[in-house]
């Protein structure tokens, strides 16, 4: 069971031009185009009469055209030609239209009740992506857990001591000893780890700040901050966008983006090689289990984590008819 | 659940000659093999000591051994031999047993009630297959989709205009504006689509005839005829077999046959490249739920497909137990 | 459901040295080490916290460190360090641990409750694999069928006249007249078959004896012992191990060796070639189905395997609660 009245990241909006994108989203199949004045559009991907994916079909100026029988629809999913018989288009030829966005780089989807899709609540990352960006690296990786799993990767960084021992954790030698406390504002839920006095070889010791801030449905912003010990951070942050959506139950689409690059801590390879593997194999050994009939230990360092997931709990249940 | 009581196509005659064929039909795995004499056996492909495929034994003259402990047994399915220890052969070792028949270039398997099995109920193919035949091309096509996808796809062909836009699509280049006609005739059901004033470049305007009649279980005979306009239809229309029988529940096997050769119309390619294609993604969109609980809408150009639908529905229900 | 107070074979004693083994058992994931004293260890190949596999960290001297988070287990299944935070490992955090020996060249597992485990009840193959052992050739095999199918292979050898006709058939030519008898002992089961006045080609006739004795869960010693028709059998019977261990409800594992090598009768290409796609074949017929609800035909000799079926039913329906 999904959170459905939220917006959810679907895609890179450079992944979205000219063609049709298909994509599996909270286990729906979604069909993401664009209209000639480039607003983006989302449709069930599914037609209605003998239920083709319309992703296999073609766009025709605002419309779209059914691949196999040629029904087409516009953008609201209203059938508005049948080539054949009579023309006629009956009143339940009718693809659902998820309300879609552009907004950082990317295009939102709502898959819940249209009438409460308000772009407003998506979370603000202007504070990552915004008008003065010079460069922004996007990446896509498909990672077979849930997304949950993948989410409490994020909040309890932790991890990479261990688990990027080679790659990532030389940036935050001090992990181990840094101190970890979680705060809330707003519905958000904020993971930090600070740690004081790191040798990084610049010469003075300097404290470290390293943060993941969450917001839902699966939108994390990482932020790596820095600063001569005893002084607050400096403003030059390295900061990451990390967005988590469920394909299906047990599978996920994790996008991340970072101005920087040419860094160890930002590229693809760690994520590649030693998340998705790991979440994976987490995955496997949970089977089709709920992860609370399997007891979770809970540590001091995940208490982010599962704070997030009571947070998405609550907000699913509150969706659920009486 | 499958109709039972019916002549499935079960394979060309030609793919059954020295050996054994093993084929899952409507979810029974079958072997089929010639008796010396050339009359063919449909037996369970399954040996009833140890669940071995028969069809991984062999052929000893008319009788079939397993090879795995070598139970032999007769074109009945009854058990004479037991290599081993007194050579008892336990009244229970049976393998059920089949009517198969031989017509038309094909071998048909009845998986009902055998006492019910009257060749003669097999569809008359005499118009398409018959004894002056010159030459004849036979194919095979394994399909991912429920064999009722593959049944609408012939029995509304309107889907030629778009699905075969770039390959079957010119030999009607005026399908949209045909009329399109349901009939029925003694449980056949036919859909025609008439095309006035077509031109063809060969000089005079052309009237079409584009047939698909449906006999049970999913036997169908395609028609193209064509004529001067306004003149009756050609003696020389282009026929061709369309023979689906179910594998699985989302599988099915798909025979297709002609004496025309050399035309795009009839070639394997459309059917290889964009009708498999289409009905494999439209079954997985389906996912494993039921065609009318996902509320198929119904248009004027598949009736025929919605009856076929309805009479199979209708066949198999007065099948079950009270 | 599976036996579970039963000592199981694992793995060859030399494929656990420096490292960590994954392997499935009874439907368990299992992550294998040794201490740095040589004794082997056992654990749930699943970390408390995460869910992370143990097999994907690493050994820490006598512990193990899952590559996730870095908590450290002893081998009693502890936890004893959790690297962040203030150190603290819950009362919770603690691995299942399953008793494990070393004995016959292999390590043995007791999924069941540790209180029972005796090392005293591992059967005793002394006969095969001793001290003065000179050579001793291992083999492992994964089995795509539940592990009763291929105890069922071995408990009745007489497959081996049909399946391995052209490889180890020739070593008895007269199998198919030979007597076949059960006889039990203790809770062992064995299958013998006699044959007498066999044309060896070595001149004299020879008389050949040919036993598989079954040890619960799914250890058999296979015999082959020979002599001039109507001596004793010679001492220097060939021996070889067969070890069937569970790893799903549909897969298992297949531990053979044997002191002999060079010998077709005991190498490892008829049972990759000929057994096991012959054992995955006919648990494909049986798919999801029960072995009884399938009413196999039970023959004479495959008496000595139905009696090890019902045994190990007996055995498992021992250990329900009542």
């Amino acid at each position: 069971m999904f959170l459905r009245n939220s917006w959810y990241p679907a895609a890179w909006a450079n992944e979205i031009q000219d063609g049709l994108l298909a994509r599996r989203i909270i286990d729906e199949p979604i069909v993401l185009y664009r209209l000639t004045d480039g607003e983006p559009v989302a449709l069930i991907d599914r037609c209605p009469h003998r239920f083709a994916p319309l992703s296999k079909g073609c766009k025709v100026g605002d419309h779209i055209r059914c691949g196999y029988h040629g029904l087409t629809f516009d953008s609201s999913g209203r059938c508005i030609d049948n080539p054949f018989g009579k023309g006629e288009t009956p009143e339940a030829a009718i693809v659902p239209a998820l309300p879609a966005v552009d907004r950082y780089g990317l295009v939102w989807i709502w898959p819940g009740d249209p009438n409460k899709a308000d772009p407003a609540e998506i979370p603000d990352l202007s504070v990552i992506v915004h008008p003065g960006l010079e460069q922004f690296f996007e990446n896509y990786i498909h990672v077979r857990s849930d997304y949950r799993l993948a989410i409490d990767n994020l909040m309890d960084l932790s991890h990479a001591a261990f688990l990027h021992e080679e790659t990532l954790a030389p940036f935050t030698p001090d992990l181990q000893s840094g101190q970890f406390r979680v705060s809330r504002n707003d519905g958000r839920i904020k993971a930090s780890i600070e740690m004081k006095n790191v040798e990084l070889g610049q010469g003075a010791l300097q404290d470290q700040w390293l943060e993941t801030e969450w917001s839902a449905p699966g939108v994390i912003v990482l932020t790596l901050a820095q600063a001569e010990a005893g002084q607050p951070p400096a403003n030059e942050a390295v900061r990451a966008l990390h967005l988590i959506t469920p394909e299906t139950e047990r599978t996920c689409h994790y996008f991340f983006g970072s101005a920087v690059d040419g860094r160890g801590a930002l590229v693809r390879d760690p994520f590649v090689d030693e998340d998705e593997p790991m979440l994976a194999a987490c995955q496997e050994r949970m089977g089709d289990k709920d992860f609370w009939d399997l007891h979770p230990v809970i540590l001091q360092n995940d208490a982010a984590a599962i704070q997030v997931r009571r947070q998405l709990e609550k907000m699913i249940r509150s969706e659920q008819p009486v």
